[in-house]
């Protein structure tokens, strides 16, 4: 890969930030990493050209880490399990980040999931960094800050990153498309399963893991039957994440008590399996290329609706429009052609 | 209803078509059906001004006829079925028009369901027109057609507008988006049901209807049971179009044999009584007002995003920052900002 030209210069603050996130000690490093993600938060014009530019700078740097989306519904454990999961994963030796993509933060714009002392014991490792879900915008807003904010812990040399989100769909399906591995944790419910068909998240689960398996034990290998049965009929129509070629990740079903740390090596191992398969059949890069892409277009639509929207002759027009197309005395489309041609907008529909 | 006043005058050929569509007789009407749609199907800008002002004179002539969705996999008995039922409402004294959503016209130009002759005896009906997909373009530009066609032929005394497409997912959601009711044909097969859900399919189908059910009558009573508690277990989480308030419509399960022409009655029963229940309850009307104001915003996406395409300072750039972006060279964000910056979109992303 080739050393990319920075869009701008790195100077002043954001220059020592990014000497400070590669090369600082581990206080200077965590400011830095802290200041980055914040300007890189920040919606300002100067602050945006600055954030990109530190990010461009960061990029050659990145890449290393294994990206691992953990989603299931409030209650299910995720922070206990992520808790034990961080805690076993620094025993061995690696350093492991914390984000989260908190749907209701882009709402009340205080973050449900973002509080570090769910995660006591693992906030005060030094080889730990958690940051909570930033907030405010739309859902997309704030899967690109935490796309961003994963790359400056990968600068870091965080080699794990733990992106974790609750079970409502939309969110869910933005953090599997920022990670390498996509994990439903469930419980050993029946009924679960169908509702995470429904929303389209049990078919983008690589691995489902059932936790509080301790309580009832029996529940929790019906659930596993269960789940394992729903994944091969879904698999059979076809993935296109798991089915092309080469050797193809059959997603798998776990047992876990995250309350009794039960499970988190065996989970591990499943973890570091797909990671091996899915980098040796070339689908780890693949995934990620199309991940890129897919979050640039995310991101284009999304400037592109806000501009239209912001548009003085649209404003002018839109309510007047948008009542009349309610009331059906015009037509959806003939409106839809009238507002573009407002903004001025050349296309042939 | 206000009379609404034409965005451009009505004149020459397409003030002709409109006075066709509302008074002509049989062959005259037909012909200016077939002219208007036509019309409305050109992209050329001065045909688009030509239609908007037909549409909007139609406008207020439409909305009287009942539109019915239908889908389901190739093979699963559509036209068949298409063709007993528009038989069965003809001798109940109604005029049926069947339009086509085919997807794969967007790809080949050419009409899978697009044939005339699949439903024989149906098309040599004066009281029926039978319309194949509009082809070529996206999926949005198709549906875009069949919708302004479904307004004509309302327009044009059609009291029952069937709206076919095949269940790939995509056009089965375009299709529930135009339609009052959608109605899913199934086999009766298990794991066809887990494939409906998995699409998202059957969380929007108001009726299912198992079809062939005169082969084997224990398998299509099997199946009736499943869907009917899979429809349960999905309605628990709320599909927001069948659980506000008021008499709520439940979805329902019934088994048909197109071929032999059983059970079309008792099809037709439970279309009515939805109609009758969301009429009174006051959705059907709230369903049509959100289906023309998100098909607005479908049509003012699709143009903008055509507009930025086309941009010659964004085709320029477009090939070697996809490049970046796809190697990791230039994080998505960045590239995104740097391609709205270079057509002049004004945004704060």
């Amino acid at each position: 890969m080739n050393a990319p030209q920075p869009l701008t210069e790195l100077h002043g603050p954001a220059h020592q930030w990014f000497d400070g996130i590669l090369h600082g000690s581990q206080p200077v490093q965590r400011r830095a990493m802290a200041k980055a993600i914040t300007l890189l938060e920040s919606t300002r014009a100067d602050h945006r050209a600055q954030g990109d530019a530190l990010l461009t700078a960061l990029l050659p740097h990145t890449g290393q880490a294994f990206r691992l989306g953990i989603s299931g519904v409030p209650g299910v454990g995720k922070s206990t399990f992520i808790e034990a999961l961080g805690l076993f994963l620094i025993a061995k030796g690696h350093r492991v980040a914390v984000l989260t993509v908190d749907p209701s933060s882009t709402v009340s714009g205080g973050s449900i999931l973002g509080d570090k002392t769910r995660m006591e014991q693992l906030s005060m490792r030094e080889e730990a960094y958690i940051r909570p879900s930033p907030s405010g915008g739309t859902l997309g807003g704030v899967a690109e800050k935490t796309r961003e904010a994963m790359l400056v812990c990968e600068a870091a040399g965080y080699d794990v990153v733990v992106v974790e989100t609750v079970g409502v769909g939309q969110s869910e399906i933005a953090v599997a498309g920022m990670t390498d591995m996509f994990v439903l944790l469930q419980l050993p419910n029946a009924g679960d399963d169908l509702q995470a068909i429904k929303k389209g998240v049990m078919e983008i689960a690589d691995l489902v893991a059932i936790n509080k398996a301790d309580i009832d034990k029996n529940a929790a290998t019906r659930a596993q039957a269960q789940i394992t049965s729903s994944l091969r009929l879904l698999g059979m129509h076809g993935n296109p994440d798991h089915a092309t070629h080469g050797a193809l990740w059959q997603p798998r079903v776990v047992q876990i008590s995250a309350l009794l740390g039960e499970g988190v090596d065996g989970f591990w191992d499943a973890v570091t399996q797909f990671r091996t398969q899915q980098t040796d059949n070339g689908r780890l890069a693949l995934r990620r290329e199309k991940q890129s892409l897919a979050w640039m277009w995310e991101r284009i639509d999304a400037g592109l609706k806000q501009a239209f929207r912001q548009h003085p002759a649209v404003r002018g027009l839109l309510p007047t429009l948008q009542a009349d197309v309610a009331a059906g005395r015009v037509a959806a489309s003939t409106a839809a052609r009238s507002l573009l041609a407002a903004q001025g907008t050349n296309h042939s529909l």
